[in-house]
């Protein structure tokens, strides 16, 4: 399992090659928030998502002998581009097996890092299956996009980066940390961070409805997966389930989930647009849509919220900001 | 004369207040840019404007006797919201004398950042005479968008910042520094600041075509004025001519001018969209424009580009996206 010390590990590995992204505040959001509201701006990262960060982890964990053949993703999307461009940066091949009617500029975005992309058929071929023989055949290790310990150790760096940006001690019980969810990578790495930094403050998983997969697994305590497999703007966000490695630390760091709806995201976007002037994506947005409109849920003095990515396409943003930008 | 020493004081004086805002590069943007890019991301100040810095270089650098009444300042827009909100955090009035075809959002946000707006026709009234009158009435001292010494002070933390981020250093001839020009506060300050860190370096206003009267005054050796005076959508830059104050520093510290296209920052504005994920407004695009698409004009092996604000209007970054955001 990650600990603190490979946390710790990481972040001295990611020093200088990953960014430090800024604490972002705004008076007018705070006013919205109703308490002081701080956006830790992940899109600011490279490849435009927090993915970078366990992807350069996972490669630089390596010895170069593992990696001397390249490495292997499957994605449709931020996994896969932060893989494609921390393989470049350590100049090695990487394969990132995609679905056939993933978005092209996701596809070319993902060629144009360097990376060889591998397309099947979601509905006739099987993905792990082409996985699985390109792995063997060309000896590249798999690296998963969160059920991965030195995934989750690389991701766990944005909560020590945050515990030193705000200023939070051992003591701060003031705070809740809210975190885009998917399969739970970014949020057990930041829950295990912050236990070891700021053992009070609350971390929370902020899923979309009908992808709450994460909030309905803490409230039973076991694995719960979500009816829908797709259909959702969110698409970062949309894992079915809470990976095996990563829900045993979401459940025993995890504050209660909060489940926003779409909108909200598409609110979240356009005031993050108008008042920190960051492009946010609709799933890389639910976690400032919690705190800016699920205030009542929150008992934090003070809120932070993880913008997670910002990977989305201009009909997309545009939609958000014409519909809930032009006022304050 | 704004001298290195006043850019020091102001960096300490802004520490811990004014943001420092990351430099942000991208493998896509060096490859369209043919040269290393680096994009000082001034849009994630305070206030979406680097204009903050020199307002609260203004204001910290008065006592609490000359700042008792408030303060006066005429802008088009990011200058009042830089004066209105260091205004409100020293706990003193503001009063802000805008053009009326001001964006809306520069308006109305100026306002919720608690000043008092007063507003004027461009075409038809001398700005001057409204700010002397109100200042004389009210005992407000003005403080002037780029034509005052602190303020100059102030926006040129900038280039101290620059020269830290970029690891440039006293021998470094290799890097061009681009930087939005209205009136010249900014260009002055950074040329100042890197005259002392970077000597070697060449600091360039960019402005756009129409509105390029620093350009022609460095190439005529005395100040000139813009024809036009108003109908640019580059409104944060379209100051008449360079400063009594500015125009020696630019003289003296400048290489040559660069002048954009409307559309070249429209484009710019897209791929910040894209490959940055950060908003820049048009006039704060200009030289990321020139960085872009006038390589052939720029000698350094490296280019920095300021984009040195993102207070746009959500009409007007659909159309810059839905035009050029589809494409990598």
């Amino acid at each position: 399992m990650t600990s603190i010390k490979m946390i710790t590990e990481a972040a001295s590995r990611l020093a200088g090659q990953a960014r430090v992204t800024p604490l972002l505040t705004s008076p007018f959001l705070d006013e919205i928030a109703g308490r002081h509201l701080m956006v830790k701006a992940e899109c600011l990262q490279h490849t435009g998502s927090f993915k970078f960060r366990g992807a350069w982890s996972a490669l630089s964990g390596m010895s170069a002998e593992q990696r001397r053949n390249g490495v292997l993703a499957y994605s449709s999307g931020n996994h896969g581009q932060g893989i494609a461009f921390a393989a470049q940066k350590h100049n090695v091949p990487a394969v990132v097996v995609m679905p056939s009617d993933a978005p092209d500029t996701k596809i070319s975005k993902t060629k144009k890092l360097g990376a060889e992309v591998v397309l099947y058929d979601r509905e006739t071929e099987d993905r792990d299956a082409i996985g699985a023989r390109i792995s063997g055949e060309r000896g590249m290790p798999l690296i998963k996009p969160f059920d991965d310990p030195f995934v989750i150790a690389g991701q766990g760096t944005v909560g020590l980066e945050i515990a030193t940006q705000a200023g939070l001690g051992d003591d701060d019980d003031a705070v809740d940390v809210l975190v885009c969810c998917g399969g739970g990578g970014l949020t057990s790495g930041v829950a295990l961070a912050l236990a070891d930094r700021v053992p009070k403050a609350r971390v929370r998983p902020c899923e979309p409805v009908g992808f709450d997969d994460v909030t309905r697994s803490l409230i039973s305590g076991k694995i719960e997966s979500n009816l829908l497999k797709s259909g959702s703007i969110c698409d970062a966000i949309i894992s079915n389930s809470p990976g095996d490695i990563t829900f045993p630390i979401l459940k025993k760091t995890c504050a209660p989930g909060l489940v926003v709806t779409e909108e909200e995201c598409l609110r979240a976007m356009a005031l993050a647009f108008s008042h920190l002037k960051i492009i946010v994506e609709p799933g890389g947005a639910a976690s400032l849509a919690a705190a800016l409109f699920h205030g009542g849920q929150i008992s934090g003095k003070s809120v932070i919220a993880i913008a997670t990515g910002g990977n989305v396409d201009a009909p997309l943003f545009t939609r958000a900001i014409s519909a809930f930008g032009s006022g304050l």
